[in-house]
């Protein structure tokens, strides 16, 4: 596979073409940012870390029968995935209450949802990635309200399987952000990556947090943090 | 009918008791709000004008089989109403794109939707009234989704009336708010108020705002505004 012209570069990733039409190289970067890019930092290690940890988590959930952009990871902080044409939607999956959520709707950080809330944010950065309901998407002409119940169900199913996973590493699943995309036969796949970039993720008996709060919230070493997650995936981190 | 003592003192109206159980005696204020109370100012001939405007306007939604709250205009600035329990939910319905919708959202001002668009919006002053999903709804055990549903079809359906009503008045209906209450049998019915200050108006040849634009945006005599939306109703304004 060869590595071609720089398609798009994101706030974590640079986004590549290939000599194979349909196969784009993503590198994962140092780059921590928060806020919507108003907090910003390097962070040596971060992105061979979320490449490792999105390439477990990809790997296995596509051994549960959830397909993925996912081919496979071709160097430390490299993977190959399939092209796909983003939905500009973010998909939030949210078992706790944490983060804005608590605030906005007067609910208590930790609170255990009755059952998960799916909800979208376009995938704006200009807007700020505002809250949406189905008709804006639909009046938007984002998705279809089909395709929009899709996403629901498919964002349900991959919770149900992530926050198993994570339960036997001892780690609640407290939130999570999901974009997809459609493939050129109009397949909706999962894409973009699942790290602790994208997650909230708190361990189950000391509630700390392993996740990119601990950017956001001044909380300690990030890279540290990651770390304890590939570890308790069963990787192991040596480049660094 | 006996007046007995405040049960609420809103932004905009005063609720009593009455003598007769189930049955509320409303006074609208002369008090103009906006942006959350953040803007006030007292308008002389606002409360009566608003009464008159919604007393017009829940009397021909009866005349179309739509129920509501409202039994009879009692004086100038006073009606009489079912008590329900208020839904905490703002139910708002939009034709045209306007407000703080447009930027949200990205959309431009002045454009014609595809469709209705309903949005639920938390009642609640301390969070600043949240935009709210239908996740949202449940999970802060608001109502339940069939009510959800139920909202939307009432709102719908007031709108086709409401829509055509203004149009046959030179007047475009763009957005509107509208608040649900259950009465003690658990029937779901309209309540509060349907006035200037709960509705987009604008003309249909100068697109002109007929409406509490004209108060946040500082752009005019409101209570000029108000009588002309009371007269095209086919009402006088001779009290003030
Ligand atoms: N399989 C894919 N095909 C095309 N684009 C993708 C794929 N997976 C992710 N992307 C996009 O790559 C871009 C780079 O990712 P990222 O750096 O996370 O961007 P952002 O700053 O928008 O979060 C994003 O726009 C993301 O949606
Ligand atoms: N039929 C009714 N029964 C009980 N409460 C009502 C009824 N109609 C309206 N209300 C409530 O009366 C209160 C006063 O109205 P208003 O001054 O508009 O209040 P606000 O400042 O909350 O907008 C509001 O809380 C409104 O929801
Ligand atoms: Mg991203
Ligand atoms: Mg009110």
């Amino acid at each position: 596979m060869e590595k071609h012209g720089l398609l798009y570069e994101g706030k974590a990733k640079r986004v590549y073409r290939t000599n194979e039409s349909g196969v784009l190289w993503i590198e994962y970067k140092d780059s921590a940012t928060a806020f919507n890019g108003k907090k910003k930092s390097e962070i040596i290690g971060k992105g061979i870390l979320n490449n490792e940890i999105s390439t477990r988590i990809f790997s296995l959930l596509k051994s549960k029968g959830i397909e993925s952009h996912f081919i496979e990871r071709i160097s430390s902080n490299e993977q190959l995935v399939r092209e796909v044409s983003i939905i500009p939607l973010e998909v939030v999956t949210r078992n706790i209450v944490a983060g804005s959520f608590a605030g906005r709707l007067g609910l208590e950080e930790g609170a255990v949802l009755n059952k998960p809330i799916i909800e979208f944010y376009y995938k704006n950065d200009e807007l700020g990635d505002p809250l949406l309901t189905e008709d804006h998407i639909e009046a938007l002409e984002i998705a279809s309200l089909d395709e929009v119940a899709l996403l629901k169900e498919k964002a349900l199913k991959i919770n149900e399987v992530l926050s198993q996973l994570f339960l036997e590493i001892g780690i609640r699943l407290v939130d999570f952000k999901l974009e997809f995309g459609k493939t050129a036969s109009n397949e909706i796949i999962l894409a973009d990556e699942i790290s602790p970039d994208t997650c909230r993720l708190w361990d189950i008996n000391t509630n700390q947090k392993l996740d990119k709060d601990v950017f956001r919230k001044d909380l300690g070493d990030l890279t540290l943090v990651y770390k304890e997650i590939l570890n308790r995936l069963g990787g192991e981190f040596s480049h660094v």
